[in-house]
């Protein structure tokens, strides 16, 4: 008997695994959508003329097992040593617990950012953890909920100094202490932005010269210094002392708010996150309350629902960018949330006492291996005073004494020319001092003898931190598993729901993409270990380049921005380089649609450019006379444009390649947003269309998990001429300066995206796209006469997201797009955008992942939703009290005496919510503006809860 | 200035991370239970006549890094060739979202039997879709939810089959093509039995001769075999026909029901279960409705809550040994459900389709292997039809062929003197068919021809399976996450709160405990690989041996034994093969009192005892003198004793050596049951007491989750004198024969025994033991004056664990332990054992893990419980309409019309009950005995459901 012929592939992960909907299901939809086929749709809705020639083919994409195989062999290829060079990177000890049940929990990743906060009180409540942990360790009153890098973080203290000093001076002063890559990454900020840059011993440093001034402490060669004169004297000036300090230290150490620094950034990497080679890691910003307005991030606070109970939300709202726009110094709008909360549970486990413990030990080790060195005759710097890092003047043996570090299984740090510098941290065993001993040519065994501090008397911190309750909670394992538990049930993650935001991308991230990255080969990589040693990262990042130049028709590829908005920043200064080389530095003015996102024009702002808003035409398109009228007016100065294609409006716009000629004619270049590339991959390349620059978000396109608002990656690609101009970094080399703290930026996660795009194969992401386009289409079918759908192309058509028009019903029924997002609560669902791009409508982007049952559920939540609107219309439901203006519903609201007009199974079961698996939010609606009104963006005593509860 | 001295160290695993009460909470809870100290507490509990000499002392313990580290070196080295031994061990590609969301998620591994249906709904659905597969596949009626492995299922499929036979015939055939272990099993227990066991080709099978016979499919040697004119011969003769058949197989191959088999048994490894050097995996059986209530093992089936809605439950509770005791003839009281889970799972992926093309494509590769050996003119056997393995004749080059494969990377199966065995999985690649040929010095590409089938034509399957819309739903990765989270949140389990299941020991599984089984050099290990390539495993099992046998006062141990239930049948097969030994092989008494785990009589049955019941005395310790009388009155048969200890009272009995001392001095053996381990671990030794044999609950006192019902491991340890009659192995040799299908047993989990006695040393165990009697205690003294505690020691001190009276409640309330039991749902607990030693009571065991916190929760509820019981006693409270009757309250009684004697607060949020983190059980009350009377036990059709939803 003949083997019948099966078309059925079991392992096809494109089509089994990632793609929601089944061939069958896809079948219905096109009907509904009235299409002949998926290809039919996709010619209705993707202009011939931008269309790319030849299909995407990187040969037979691998099965979840093959991936895994091949990454393991690359993995290998990275040869993990005890790397002891610190600058920022440092050994440490992930409690398993935290690892199994965050980093490797989907209910904790994929989750997106907490703007929803009805359905986010568990990550918010991590988040605020976090904060209260970084104002007590730093001694300041304020602290964010984490920003991108240490770097980076720096860059934007210097900038808000500058927005809050009182000293008008123009310069800003750089301890030479400071780590070689916080130097270099805010020398890259300053530029632009006309800030002179002053870099010296601290004791230089004159107040009235400068508007700031930061310091690194410890500093990078291991000093402990007291800032508390430069802080005094620059109170004094009216300018802003920062301090970049190391939390682990700040455990031994004198915080720098009792130096009287008035911000405070650093990176909590150590507390538990595993260095990654170069990320992702949470870094962190505190300030003094005077300056909480002015910082950037996001920042959780304490408000109330509208029951009054306790609720946790994002504060203030201090995305600039959004407000400012083009008056924005920060593009800064995301967070490293799953690493801060990593970080934050790290110091829930540990307590005060545990992290106390951990830094005198690690400081003890110091000591040791100190003690032999100077016992051996060798002179160590700094010799009045040190935490973790010592530097050994070596002469002519730096050379050999690296070497023979490294057959020892040990980096240690090349410092200038003569010397070695070496960081102990947690994760340092005794056999590891004796190696660095050896290396050193003394033969001597580890004794834990009863050593003295060898900090500076005046410097061993004396006050508390921690003193919250939540990190003095009993810290056994069970009880620790169980409250992350909590925390996460707490949350409406993809783990249980379609998250259909426009503009974000929320697809699957397969469980197999993530494996990866918890390989000790990718995790325990130093970024800046010997490049001998990390081939299995070169090789990622080589082959996922390349793979990606082909996928958007760019030449070359940047990988150091860590987040979308840090590509458009890299990707401007790449632009402002090349114009700057062409002897046309003059150029800056930047052509930016008034529907662009937010982080547009602030990051055209960040590179001293000016920013020209372009008008949109009625459908929603750039208006093609209005961009060319302003092209013509500033052709002098024409710096470029950004554009996002397709549009935000979800719209492939057909003019994309005039708007580009217009810019190209007119000297400019041509900067396209990637934030929609979900609608291109496999069907047409930003590069054809005339881009110069485009970044990538990773973390949307390229399957790599929201983490409840961070980490991402925004690599951008570019063309050829532009290439010699992409960031350098003071470790790598290169013409330009850095723009994130680690040469690849959050480089383990790029396993991710390159196990992603080795799944999925050319013609599986071609086929991801088109059915993105098909989910969008088929909700606007589905919703078709019940709501108007803004914005489609010219045969009716949207692209991967779609706009539905809420507005009418505020005068119709009162009705607003805030309740019917959080209406969509009760059904089970995170809203769609709100009020993003286009104020009072919900923009849908369902991706490509979502089962046609899921869309199902989802149209036909909305489709009741729309009924209640009509019941309010048409007076047949009170106009105030009613199931869309009491929304979210809880458990409480169960419990209580009902007397509203609606049954409890109509408030709190409405179409699309699950019964049985239901989900609640823990709390009812927040109120916004009360939290604000109150600011608390610390974990509130508990005697507060007492009182709430009373 | 000097360091400071901490006393805190943050990596103490055992103190900081696995014991629940802090160092704080233990002095607040020594005051409750008036102990100054807990060294006073414990001696006053542990009589000082049993205790050990020694302190328990392995060095210092290892924290979690150190533990990773060196597991990471010992799986190093064990070398993973691809293994084509077969021999029902088969490589597998586990879907990785399984491995992630399944395997790796604590809240499916921590969970319990689902004794409790009402918080179980999860896992329940699994294993129904278990169930359902397994049906489907074999052809047969019903299947229960698992099975140890393969081979003990074959046993007890013997056994069943003489209990339902209606030939009276004694012997029972064996298929000579059945795997050697399956034979060597069904021997071990055939021969106490007294069934004679004939082992023949399927031809030479004499019906009228035998009460039943077995047959393999494929068989081990590759033969695809057509059973039916056996089984119709064997119907004829009122014998059972049972068929030992391959699931993989039966995606292609004519099912065994269709052959007109009565029984089919067989491993579920292949659909997505690790080979795990031998376990766990999933074993089935199923067979024709008429012999439903003689199937041993559990069995999910379908009943109605109190509201009439659909409720899964285990049927028929055929756990036959608390029935039967005495008489019983299985001792099976556990299944593999963790891994019943995922094998279900795998199906749900793959759906039908997906099973037939894994299946098509694994025959299709043997078909090429085949074809390029005899091309090259080898023969191969059978060469009229086979489906993933094939025998072939290599003369003198036996050792050579499998010599040149392990160079390959392949190990291939040694047969007879001449033979090579090839056995291909769904993980065979290409290049392996190529090696295979190059091994036999055949040097050709393979291609892939479209080649024939070469099964029988008369054996190629023609029904279909898998038609549940289970199975058919949509397979994207995204809605297998959700579906598998949305039934992990159905179930409670110990991520989310205590479960205090007295006997059971449900303690901490530690997630770093739980990382080595997913690595590839353990999971990928075939458990028949030559030794040479598992030194890993061998050292692993060397020394967790040694430090077992150091904690229990034994000389030798066997990791045979894959549940307690067979540690205690290999226990008892090991004394009777040394009375055999000695010529005393008549002894065949053995006394066990009647507070004994159902298990005990059962085990002794198994190997050919009679039982005699020993009486308790009136506090429930052995009645010495009744003791003492019947071992004197069988003096000359007594073959021995099982004893467990402490008491299954919970109590440490001072007569246990007089116990012993009794039983040896009448020339029988004593065996301690383990199950109460947890609480002797570092002050008593069983074999200090006077045991012969004692089993390890691996799964209670050493860390192995239980999986929602297994795994479990249930090593032996024994004095030196009964070493030689330790079960052996057709693989590794001995003497005896086996019990278990792998020489270790479920091996991969030994891993995590493993890592917990290094991570907590010698002190860490020993203060997990005071601990767990501390936290017993406390319950026992927090509820003193609301409920009595049954049996306490002469101090007044309980064990580990204590006995609830809940009997005077029926009487004065009419409120039975099952109410309460449900009621503790309502406040977020499982109930504890139920009725187990003694009716109508509750035995809890809070183990060492749980914090003062989780006790005073479980303390309040069971406080308020009372409270409740106390108003309907005194006509508060109505007696048949009550919070109690009425529990568990779901909240689908939230949402309806409330018409209680209690507030919907009342019912839903008693004491203990979280507010926001509530835990609501899916279903209501759940009705055993309409579902007992209306048995269904595989997935109802949808029909159903909609019907239901009317």
């Amino acid at each position: 008997m003949p083997f019948e012929p099966t078309d059925y592939l079991p392992y096809d992960f494109a089509n089994r695994r990632h793609i929601g909907p089944s061939p069958d299901e896809m079948a219905d939809m096109l009907e509904v959508v009235g299409a002949d086929s998926l290809g039919a749709l996709i010619d209705e809705t993707v202009p011939k003329s931008i269309r790319q020639e030849k299909p995407l083919d990187f040969g037979k994409p691998k099965s979840e097992r093959e991936l895994l195989w091949h990454m393991r062999q690359v993995a290998k290829k990275n040869e993990v040593l005890t790397t002891l060079i610190g600058q920022g990177y440092h050994g440490t000890v992930t409690p398993p617990a935290i690892q199994r049940n965050i980093l490797e929990n989907p209910a904790w990743y994929t989750a997106y950012t907490p703007y929803q906060p009805e359905i986010s009180q568990g990550r918010l409540e991590a988040l605020l953890n976090y904060q209260t942990m970084v104002a007590d360790l730093t001694g300041l009153e304020i602290a964010n909920a984490s920003l991108l890098d240490e770097a980076t973080a720096a860059a934007e203290a210097m900038t808000m100094a500058q927005r809050v000093a009182k000293s008008k001076a123009k310069a800003f002063f750089i301890d030479e202490n400071c780590h070689p890559q916080n130097i270099a990454v805010m020398r890259t900020r300053a530029e632009p932005l006309g800030i002179e840059v002053i870099v010296g011993a601290p004791e230089e440093m004159d107040a009235a010269q400068v508007f700031g001034a930061v310091f690194q402490y410890p500093g990078t060669y291991g000093h402990v210094r007291d800032f508390t004169p430069q802080m005094d004297a620059m109170h004094e000036a009216g300018a802003i002392g920062i301090v970049i300090a190391d939390p682990m230290a700040l455990c031994v150490l004198k915080e720098p708010g009792a130096m009287g620094a008035d911000i405070a950034v650093g990176s909590t990497q150590r507390f538990g996150v595993p260095m990654g080679y170069g990320g992702p890691h949470a870094a962190y910003m505190a300030c003094r309350d005077a300056y909480k307005r002015a910082m950037p991030g996001r920042l959780v606070g304490v408000s109330v629902d509208s029951h009054g109970n306790r609720a946790y939300r994002l504060a203030l709202q201090t995305r600039e960018q959004h407000i400012r726009r083009e008056k924005a110094t920060s593009n800064v709008c995301t967070a490293q949330a799953l690493l801060a909360v990593m970080a934050s549970m790290y110091a829930v486990f540990h307590g005060p006492k545990g992290l106390k413990a951990i830094a005198q030990r690690i400081h003890r080790k110091t000591v040791r291996l100190a003690r032999g060195l100077e016992e051996a005759g060798f002179e160590i710097e700094p010799a009045d005073g040190f935490f973790d890092t010592i530097t050994v003047e070596v002469g002519l043996f730096q050379r050999g004494v690296l070497q023979a570090a490294v057959k020892e299984g040990v980096n240690l740090r090349r410092v200038g020319k003569t010397k070695v510098g070496i960081t102990f941290d947690e994760a340092t065993r005794p056999a590891i001092i004796e190696a660095v001993w050896r290396a050193f040519g003394i033969h001597r065994k580890d004794e834990d003898l009863d050593p003295e501090y060898r900090l500076p008397d005046a410097l061993v911190r004396t006050s508390d931190y921690l003193t919250h309750d939540v990190f003095h909670m009993n810290r056994a394992e069970t009880e620790m598993m169980r409250y992350m538990r909590r925390l996460a049930d707490r949350d409406l993650a993809l783990d249980r729901a379609m998250i259909p935001l426009g503009s974000c991308t929320m697809k699957l991230n397969a469980a197999a993409e993530m494996m990866p990255i918890s390989w000790p080969e990718f995790s325990n990589m130093h970024p800046f270990a010997p490049v001998d040693q990390a081939r299995g990262y070169a090789e990622m990042v080589q082959d996922l380049s390349e793979k990606l130049c082909v996928i958007t028709g760019y030449d070359g590829m940047s990988m150091q921005p860590n987040s979308g908005a840090q590509g458009e920043y890299a990707g401007l200064l790449t632009i402002a380089a090349y114009h700057r080389a062409r002897g046309e530095g003059h150029r800056n003015i930047c052509l930016i649609p008034v529907s662009a996102h937010g982080t547009n024009p602030a990051s055209a702002q960040m590179v001293g450019w000016k920013v020209v808003p372009v008008k949109s035409a009625e459908n929603g398109d750039i208006d093609l006379e209005d961009f060319r009228a302003k092209a013509e007016q500033h052709a002098e100065n024409l710096a470029g444009c950004m554009i996002t294609y397709p549009s935000t409006h979800g719209v492939f716009e057909e003019t994309v390649k005039d708007v580009c000629k217009i810019t190209h004619d007119h000297g400019g270049q041509v900067y396209i947003d990637g934030a929609n590339l979900n609608a291109m991959v496999g069907l047409s390349r930003p590069g054809d269309l005339g881009g110069d620059v485009s970044h990538l978000n990773l973390h949307k396109t390229f399957a790599i998990p929201h983490g409840g608002g961070g980490p991402g990656m925004g690599p951008i690609g570019v063309k050829a001429h532009l290439e010699p101009y992409l960031p350098g970094h003071p470790e790598t080399g290169g013409a330009e300066g850095p723009v994130s703290a680690a040469p690849y930026g959050s480089a383990s996660i790029l396993a991710i995206s390159w196990a992603y795009v080795l799944l999925m194969g050319g013609e599986g992401m071609t086929q991801a796209t088109r059915v993105a386009i098909l989910n969008a289409n088929y909700i606007a079918k589905r919703l078709e006469g019940a709501y108007d759908v803004l914005y489609k192309g010219p045969t009716g058509r949207v692209a991967h997201e779609c706009i539905i028009d809420t507005r009418p019903f505020a005068e119709s029924a009162g009705v607003t797009v805030d309740d019917i997002a959080k209406r969509l609560i009760d059904c089970g669902f995170h809203a769609p955008t709100m009020s993003w791009p286009v104020a009072g409508t919900l923009m849908v982007e369902p991706t490509e992942s979502e089962t046609k049952a899921e869309l199902d559920r989802f149209c036909d939540a909305m489709l009741a939703i729309r009924e209640e609107i009509r019941a309010i219309e048409e007076g047949r439901m009170d106009p105030e009290n009613n199931a869309l203006k009491n929304a979210p519903h809880t458990m409480e609201d169960l419990v209580r005496d009902w007397d509203r007009p609606y049954s409890r199974e109509q408030g709190c079961f409405p179409p699309g919510a699950f019964r049985v698996d239901k989900y609640w939010p823990p709390v009812n609606r927040v109120d916004n503006a009360w939290g604000d009104r109150h600011l608390v963006c610390t974990c509130p005593p508990m005697s507060d809860y007492a009182e709430a509860a009373e």
